[in-house]
């Protein structure tokens, strides 16, 4: 077995061929990835076999169980996703601005590759393949460290990938996987220094409070998600009803799910009731402030705990407040800027919660769950960030690159 | 004295009223307190004569002193600066992308800022202004970590700017000083976590290696230096020599001098010599390699350890290289990622060294002295970042923001 560091040192000596490669290889080679995915099939499916039989053997929850399997449209969605980042636009070479100072100078902010991206998943097979695209689209070279759980199911997937993408011109070391999944193959990945441009960790507390600790490579935290639905006296209550039934109950283990429902008082008797119906006949718990209780009595009382908690199952904390401003204060407070939505048509309170919440993505009139890469249009996603520099929300290909200044001059000297 | 954390605290507690002040209000504020500097002059010099007569008496360099003194123009261009931020466009709400989903949701990634944006710096009181000038513009409050040579100066300045910019509707905290110079101060605001979004550290090599052992703060490298001009064999030569006179001896002790010339081996004989006696008339000793030195006999010979160090000193390294390749090659292997030229008139070799050398700033056919935010146009710098994330090269108002996206819904839910 290799060690990380080689790993990553044979990834960064790669970096800067893939950096040079033209989108036209880039795509080819998505293509050509894509089409694999699909004639390997069998392939991937039985090394996936291995993955779910153990899985199950060492008494995994069939929920997790779930998530690890490979099913054919699983693969087929794979595939789609890869199709789906050669059709997005090169980011490389992207001039974001560009000006001419008064001494001729031509100034050009560009695109380029960060270098060598790596990243840290939990069980799903598919982040594999999403980030593999994403990385090869971007000009990047990447590094993965999937979960033990997963291990048979990514080296499948990475072998099939990196044998259609060397096939098309793509350096050999621009795909690997690192196959020791033991906790210090991570922590050796964060320490990484100088080999490695950007770690994403996308995994719980704990990863996270290992990265804060060892890490000395550059990363974004993808963290928690308390999102926050505002439900304003001057919303339409039936979309109300949709966005918080659909924000809470569509996935609700996931990091875009709402955890906390604020309601203004003028409208809570009026509808409160019967939304809380809505979503206690699709299992939902309530933990309520004292309004809440008085209004749906199958509520238990919420604590201050409650609105700082990320549930990620069917609970929901809910408070009846005030004013926008109170509910605007809750969400600075309580929320992990990761994603909160504003139902109301008053377009004056729209404004002033897009504005004054301090959110990596707010919605107005429409549900959380739309918080992700996929659903934003970027064929993929390599995360969500909760960080405020370099990135912050879903990821895409934009947020695997960093600049350069290309100055064009005519002999000019500073005065 | 207030302790670091209570300021930084004052100033996250400020943050959000900052963040939504308009233009107006912000320019009007910036007008005001340059027009203050201007109206001070007396009551800054004679703050700043204690300063320089301390450094003076305590033994400090001219160089030192000369930096740390406000002269009349260094006042007036001070004021400028913040006139001239005051001119840049407002980054704060400028969206930088938008479209609209099939399923209708218009998204918009919206500039916002960051927050609490701090600054370790060095001697000059410039930087006093212009950063509290930047942060302000782009709608973050801002602690300033001046050094105990300029806490006079420093004292005087930010009461000259807080009692303009409150006077024009500018919270208190928006603008506040550390006048606790000591080491202790410093690793206090590195660990300010959770109140402080941005350091930037401006400092030399002990700064760096502090805030990378200490940082719990996000923060942005203005690290070294080491840059380079390549004289290409289709270089127009009198260009050339400007440019590599120009890179040298313009400013020396500053990140943005040039610390190593290469010359293709084609034009060495020719162009060399005369090269090295302009430089050599300038004060400037060289360090050659084998062929440099057969060239200009008062060369001395460099070792390894001259292509990587950043003398900010009227001293060259000097490499006779046999192609582009090898230029393109030991500027990735030796530089620092800041600022290099290539001087030549083939469009090919211009595009090569673009697109192939990994520097925040590339230049083609003018000095390295312009990657500098005032020289590209940004009124002003907080800074030259030498690290991938965020931002890189010079930092002026839009590296002070973050994103958010907006998004805009009719009640749409996920399916």
């Amino acid at each position: 077995m290799t060690t990380v560091t080689s790993i990553c040192r044979r990834a960064s000596d790669a970096s800067a061929q893939i950096a040079t490669l033209t989108s036209g290889v880039k795509d080819a080679a998505l293509e050509a990835m894509a089409g694999a995915l699909e004639a390997s099939a069998d392939r991937l499916q039985e090394a996936n076999r291995f993955d779910v039989d153990a899985a199950r053997e060492g008494g995994t929850s069939e929920t997790l169980i779930d998530r690890l399997t490979l099913t054919s449209s699983r693969l087929a969605s794979m595939a789609a996703g890869l199709r789906s980042i050669a059709a997005q636009p090169d980011p490389i070479g992207e001039v974001v601005e560009g000006w001419t100072r008064p001494n001729g100078l031509s100034i050009q902010k560009m695109r380029v590759p960060l270098g060598v991206v790596a990243v840290i998943y939990e069980a799903r097979p598919n982040v594999t393949a999403d980030v593999a695209g994403l990385c090869l689209k971007s000009g990047n070279a990447c590094v993965l460290r999937g979960s033990s759980i997963a291990v048979n199911s990514n080296k499948a997937i990475v072998e099939v990938l990196v044998e259609a993408a060397t096939g098309a011109e793509v350096p050999q070391d621009a795909i690997q996987l690192i196959e020791d999944t033991s906790r210090a193959s991570a922590v050796e990945l964060m320490q990484a220094k100088g080999l490695v441009d950007l770690l994403v960790p996308r995994g719980g507390k704990a990863l996270i409070e290992s990265i804060e600790e060892n890490g000395r490579v550059p990363f974004i935290i993808d963290g928690d998600g308390n999102c926050h639905v505002y439900v304003d006296s001057a919303a339409d209550l039936d979309r109300a009803t949709d966005i918080i039934v659909n924000a809470k109950t569509s996935r609700p283990s996931v990091c875009n799910a709402a955890e906390t429902l604020l309601v203004h008082e003028e409208i809570a008797d009026k509808w409160l009731p019967g939304a809380l119906d809505s979503l206690g006949s699709k299992g939902v718990t309530i933990r309520g402030d004292e309004r809440a209780c008085q209004l749906w009595t199958d509520a238990e009382p919420a604590t201050d705990e409650d609105w700082a908690t990320e549930y990620l199952d069917l609970k929901l904390a809910v408070r009846v407040v005030p004013s926008l401003d109170e509910a605007i204060a809750h969400v600075n407070r309580f929320g992990t800027s990761n994603a909160d939505a504003i139902v109301t048509e008053d377009l004056s309170a729209a404004r002033r919660f897009v504005r004054e919440v301090d959110s990596g993505s707010v919605f107005v009139n429409a549900s959380t769950r739309f918080s992700d890469g996929g659903e934003f249009g970027y064929g993929a996603e390599i995360g969500i960030s909760t960080q405020k520099l370099h990135a912050r929300g879903p990821m895409g290909l934009r947020e695997l690159t960093t600049q350069k200044y290309v100055v064009w001059g005519d002999g000019q000297v500073r005065a």
